[in-house]
């Protein structure tokens, strides 16, 4: 069997077996919205499988993992003038990620990692982890790919850094998603209140937050410079990310 | 674009294209549940998604569809006590499915249809069903490929029909799902309440029904005749299913 | 007193006296909702109750058991285009009928029959059942009267067995139910999705569903022949479902 | 056709025919729940709907209305200690009668008039209100039976007014309710702060309140002096009652 | 330290030591809400914190309490058509006080008293205490200032006793409020169904009620007579009221 | 009348006057939990509201505002352990919100800024802002008084920047926050997962988040060096935040 960290493909003697060495299962979680004229709808949910898969192939021989099934669907409500975009209600999508914990928890999971690959979802998320807060055994970590990047190698890309932009489309296209490579566009995005609040994750100084459709601040779909993407960048991104993933998995593993 | 009829893998200005000469979407919804020694957890969402998969690829050419990611987790509290199995709250499940209908209907999806393989999810996906009557434009179908079977087919296979069985083994095999051939093992399931509740899909009679836990009625986890099941009952089954499905997707595309 | 079996009828400590020899509690659960020209709008949970009565009459001197108020309103929405008919929401209906056999358990009563008369509820009934796992003590069965008939006393009437229609009406009749004889009308139905979606619970044959309004598929709110019920065939149906519900009874109240 | 206000009773066209000349519906509500020795568990309900049925008989010729089917379960957990009671939840009984509204309303019923037994009913009749403000087209009114009693009728009866008292045994029994006449009991009730939180509707002076259970203030169940009960005090307060209530739905009827 | 009765004016280790001689907590709960041209919309919160703080006062040297933060916003949408008014829904108060009642009781206050200030909070303050019954070790009262006058002190002013009417605004008057006196306006109220539905506290007789807006029986929002006003009565209410509250206190220290 | 951007000082035909001027409101948010043995445990919501009542000083002759009243109770189940601690849950909390900003923007107020001074409620205001998005007429925004400082400001101060830290304490104090000069303690806080999860606002690098309760990352309540506070310290703090505050307020009034 290949991937053999994958819960999904094992029959639950299986899980019951790995169980016995194994108490760490990692959660990706992505969403499937509209990422610009130049990468599919699947984006988030791609990176994210890609993260959490290629990080548990790193570990395995010092410290095996189980990963479930990808969250495909996120909290996208502000993509749905971009069509294709699917989204879940905020409860939805937590007590979606809660109930798969606590299934988890219950097979005897103590630690539990999700890899989350999509902005949107962070709410919901904490909402998540608030509400089993003291009702689960198991520790419930929650980490987002491009918070693993550090500061350093942002430095690499044009920000901003917000959606479909340099950041994401070179990380993207190193994973191998499908990527129109000439149909990338760049757009800064629309300040909706200049120096208080912009569509750019490596933005500093005062900041405020409002909510909005991406059409008040996109016409493409895409809040960056894609244009200026390459594998190569990707690379260097996603080795990072992967390090600390793993680096991360480790720590945990010892507490 | 290989499976081009993916709605993850397009972009959101393919999508726009598509809805020019497509209308339909298709939902497949599995679980991530235990079957028994031989079949994987991700037995019920994989022939979902197979099932699917293919009835899009068969009525292409006459019929564009565009296909959503598979739902891959159900509602199984039943199967808890065997590992490795998640499960969603009813509750949640039914809001993803209606939310992703919703989604869809905003796009201007005309009539979706849910694919489902577990038993297990069709009270949910009523309520999902209930919910949205009145207050969505589309047309939500709900099809379980087990009642696209007919009576027939059903000769074929030894009963009872019911989980990791004769029939399910056979058809997940030939579609290509991993299978523990060495693994497999017959256990009829007991009858909670003789002559009214039994573990038979195909059972004929007076009937009630109760809530319970699989390991009630099963050590294994299956409940049929799995040593029974070959590739060729498997490829019978699942020709009749799609001509099926086929035939439904074409009846619906005239309404 | 007499029908000294009805709950509502004792004191409190009839009740608790009751409890030393009885640990069966049977809910009638019908609707108020139309039933065409000729049934009044009572017929469901008129029906729900005479056949719960009946059985407990019959069983009384082998087997004591309480039968509490029946639930009159039942989910009904796709019928509310006729007057007069009154719904609730499938949570407030699920919610109810747990709320009802959580009572029961916490006086001690062991088993719990709900008698359904009403297709429409089925959903919200298997929701309570769901949520009622793993948070009460009782066993909760779920049986609806015309799942007691059995394959062979439907030959008798003239299909589709639907609503209002042959059986139904017979049933109703020969249970002392008014009916405006000279209004029956017979209104076959209309197919949804020819083949696959048709209003008929004797169809056999591949299977979808879809939600929808009773006036998309009749005009008088009869699908069947209701001109062709007569007492006699009533008498029969009665005699097989009271017939299984007793025996029914009879074995649960052995586990 | 006997009590032909009686919806349940009624085909669609006859509700469509009634609506014609009648825009008022009543709704009896109770409870099924302990009334000390002498009472059955009914009484809540019994006495809603005989003051329903015959203030309907006594308008009927200068003002037709409809009775619904009566709410028999209401909210009572603080009887629960005492067997047979069985109780909703405040939201499901607040739901329950919302949606009961809302369907009257959708058939074009004006005024709907919430006829209500059981003081523990308050909250969720309130809520129901609330809720439904602003939502719904109907004015729904709401008439506790006890508060049609006036202050002076109230001096016939021997305080505490409270439960299966003097004066709700004395209406229960004139209403024609099974009595167990000989294991009436007579049982003041304790006060929980005394001076503040006494069991006696028809106390005066400063009030505060708490949530308790009926075993904590009685042993029997009975809150008043049930051995005091006549049919004849019953009939004064009875035709006073229904004198008001009739006298309320000629008022609303006018508005 | 001033105030010392404060919860929020204390550190935690002060509380931990106050918890050593004091098991009592207060919360003061009102409205923001329209109350006429001559009384601010504080008028029910700042009405509700004067007599919590002014009881906690008198009391202190018999017995400690604490005072957590006022309850500002109530349930008024019966207001909201008058400009500045805030309402919750009944749901969110009734959470709000629950929650709050829950972390009081997890740090150990064994008597809880809600004093309220605004008729319209009665329902979600009775949904509050029976949701926490049975789930919460503190007893929790729920007292309004406006019951605790008594019967007697009520012939002092001029009926109806209502909102923003002489009452209401002696009390408030004398207790500090912001009173544009001669903005102030008497307006005795409409009744929407005379002899039965009247705005007036003090009513007597037969009584039903139904939900409505403030604009339909008050244009001034006022409904009594304010220009009765005076600080002299208010004194002599707020004496009444404080001294019954304090006893209150007394007598549920002592269970 | 001082003060007089204070909503609940007004009556409400004062309001509705404002409203010809103004459409801005402003909502403080805090919390009521621990800060440690020398701040009360008012702390959050006393920051939030000065901050609020100065900014509304300071724009005033330039730009109206209202201010409601301070929401004083947040979500602070992590504080729990630590006596006094109030909180209210996630949905209770952000319900709150939305409701108040319903109301606001019911009477015509078009700009909304929620100025929050507790970092554990920023998961229930986005949860608030993403309810009513495409519900509500007004813009809601939400600015924390700690993300105006800016990052230059943050260099005055000792790290790390957590809870009842150096900047929090400084900022307490010069705003008129009893302070207990000398029960100030230092304590750095643990980190949960060292290089990923440490209690830091100004942390760098790679970071994960988990949910935990303070207990197990301090034993006094402090994270941070709240001996290190000065008064002068509070003032720069202050004024920055002030100065930030009025040019956002300033920047939402153009558009």
């Amino acid at each position: 069997m290949e991937k053999e960290y994958l819960l999904a493909n094992m029959t639950w003697q299986e899980v019951e077996k790995r169980l016995k060495e194994c108490k760490i299962a990692l959660v990706p979680i992505g969403s499937t919205e509209q990422h610009g004229p130049a990468l599919p709808l699947s984006t988030d949910h791609y990176i994210a499988t890609q993260f959490t898969h290629r990080a548990a192939e790193m570990i395995w021989d010092e410290q095996k993992v189980v990963v479930t099934p990808t969250i495909t669907f996120g909290f996208s409500p502000h993509h749905m003038e971009f069509k294709g975009t699917i989204t879940l209600s905020e409860l939805t999508l937590s007590s979606m990620i809660a109930d798969i914990c606590h299934s988890l928890d219950q097979h005897g999971f103590e630690k539990i990692v999700l890899v989350n690959g999509h902005g949107g979802n962070e709410t919901a998320i904490s909402n998540a982890l608030h509400d089993m807060h003291g009702n689960i055994d198991a520790k419930v970590y929650h980490a987002n790919w491009y918070n693993m990047v550090g500061e350093k190698i942002r430095e690499i890309v044009t920000p901003p850094l917000y959606h479909a932009c340099d950041m994401e489309t070179s990380v993207a296209w190193y994973l191998g998603q499908r990527v129109l490579e000439d149909k990338r566009v760049d757009e800064p995005g629309k300040s909706l209140v200049p120096g208080f609040i912009s569509p750019d994750m490596s933005a500093t100084g005062p900041r405020a937050s409002v909510s909005y459709n991406f059409k008040e601040i996109t016409n493409s779909g895409v809040v960056g410079y894609s244009t200026q993407a390459t594998k190569e960048k990707g690379k260097q991104i996603v080795d990072t990310v992967l390090e600390n993933l793993v680096r991360f998995i480790r720590e945990i593993a010892k507490i």
